[in-house]
């Protein structure tokens, strides 16, 4: 596998990196995740523009995010994958620095690593939908920064992963927030209900996705927190991300929706999203 | 400069780390900092019983914990240093995995990485205090893990050096937790105050060694939150941390405290560590 790392396009063993990095020593970094359909990056810019973000917010220098599309599809190319379906892995760090410090350095110069995968297909968990577990959201308060400081993140999924469920859903204060890399949405009387923007959630390109298919299918939306002791009063529940895509919850801890799942609403909104994505081309 | 990287000590230009490391991917993984006085590691007992809760914590597997002084020492004497005053820093994380899960990835070996340097000595902070500024503690609930999820702190710090002071003091829901890599104190009426332990603050080694000296010097200590509201109502503040030792608060935000700095207590408490630590052979 040849990933890119600094301007290199370079065999994965020989990818090395200081330990010096502040992505190693502070997780004082970005990143994004980015898939392609038919060989064609989806909302490419919906994902700069949210790296662009994330870097403004921790005050990270890189320039050059919008030659980014073709480092990408170069990197592809190397790779002479036999699928079209492609993640791309992205993420951007302050860089190396001697002197360790917890404020910015004086002059670092950003860590750029980007690695390619093929995707497997999403059909089973799409058809027949995932379990989730709930959990406490004990992250920081900045959730909308795509930021690798991940480690709560990483203890929620393990948390998820030994309860042999796909994800793990965070509630904050009583409220559900999102998954730890997907978004989560719960459907009743033709409204879909997700959490709003700001800073206890992620916007999530597929997210946005979803919402617009809502709008153009008049599916009613109410981006509102979900409290945890009103959600067994929903029909349909789902999580989304870039590459769960729209993944249809079957259980929720011990509990099992007595609908049909995927339910109605989702369905509709699964079939919607594939005839878009198809159309990449 | 030598450093000790996965059993090895090398030249830190030949320290290299493969980006698939789940240190710089997840910030998964805890950390130490340690320091000698007079060519002796101090109190690395508590530091090392810290580390293993820390590992246990996040279940990161690392069973060389008790071989790590006889590791520092061989690093410290091929470093040649002048001083006898060293700073230790050691980082273990999960490892590395080509594939990225949020989750533990089955099978990886921990690295481990730990450098050392000489340390300046402390006296003019500690004669004349420093300048700190209060910000919103943002980090998550899990403060008491000593992980390198440590966006949070950089941010936080960055906003004080911003502002010429030395630490950010962190306020979460009103009360005052610690500062980005310090514990910090107010006295008065001959009672040293500090946040108590749990899962909103680390817990300082040089936290407990000013409660043991304060026990033995007679004064007071009361481990509970102090309301920031009631900040201004307290004749002393400090800071500590293992590089810091106890450094005098001159100056919160605008604020200048009118008593003599080091205020009375802090002096006290300042020349039994300075006893304590010349002490070790």
């Amino acid at each position: 596998m040849i990933i890119y790392l600094n301007g290199s396009f370079i065999p994965l063993e020989e990818a090395k990196l200081s330990p010096f990095d502040r992505g190693f020593l502070f997780a004082d970094g970005v990143y994004e995740a980015i898939r392609t359909y038919n060989g064609k990056l989806f909302r490419l810019e919906d994902h700069l523009s949210r790296l662009k973000r994330s870097l403004l917010s921790i005050e990270i220098e890189y320039n050059e995010v919008d030659q980014l599309d073709s480092i990408i599809y170069k990197l592809i190319e190397k790779n002479h994958f036999a699928s079209e379906n492609i993640f791309i892995y992205l993420q951007i760090t302050r860089g190396s620095s001697l002197t360790r410090t917890h404020h910015f350095p004086d002059s670092t110069i950003s860590t750029i690593f980007i690695t390619t995968n093929e995707i497997k297909d999403n059909d089973d968990k799409r058809n027949k939908g995932v379990k989730v577990i709930t959990t406490e959201d004990l992250r920081w308060k900045r959730c909308d920064i795509k930021s690798i400081s991940l480690l709560p993140a990483v203890l929620a999924k393990q948390k998820a992963h030994e309860n042999s469920a796909e994800e793990a859903i965070l509630v904050r204060d009583g409220v559900i927030t999102e998954g730890t890399h997907t978004n989560f949405f719960a459907v009743r009387n033709n409204t879909v209900y997700t959490a709003p923007e700001g800073n206890f959630i992620l916007s999530g390109i597929t997210r946005k996705v979803v919402i617009e298919l809502c709008n153009k299918l008049d599916i009613k939306v109410k981006e509102e927190f979900i409290k945890t002791d009103k959600l067994k009063s929903f029909d349909e529940y789902f999580i989304t991300s870039t590459t769960k895509e729209i993944t249809p919850v079957a259980q929720i801890n011990v509990w099992k929706p007595g609908e049909k799942v995927p339910g109605e609403i989702t369905q509709r909104l699964l079939d919607a999203f594939i005839e878009l994505t198809s159309k990449l081309k």
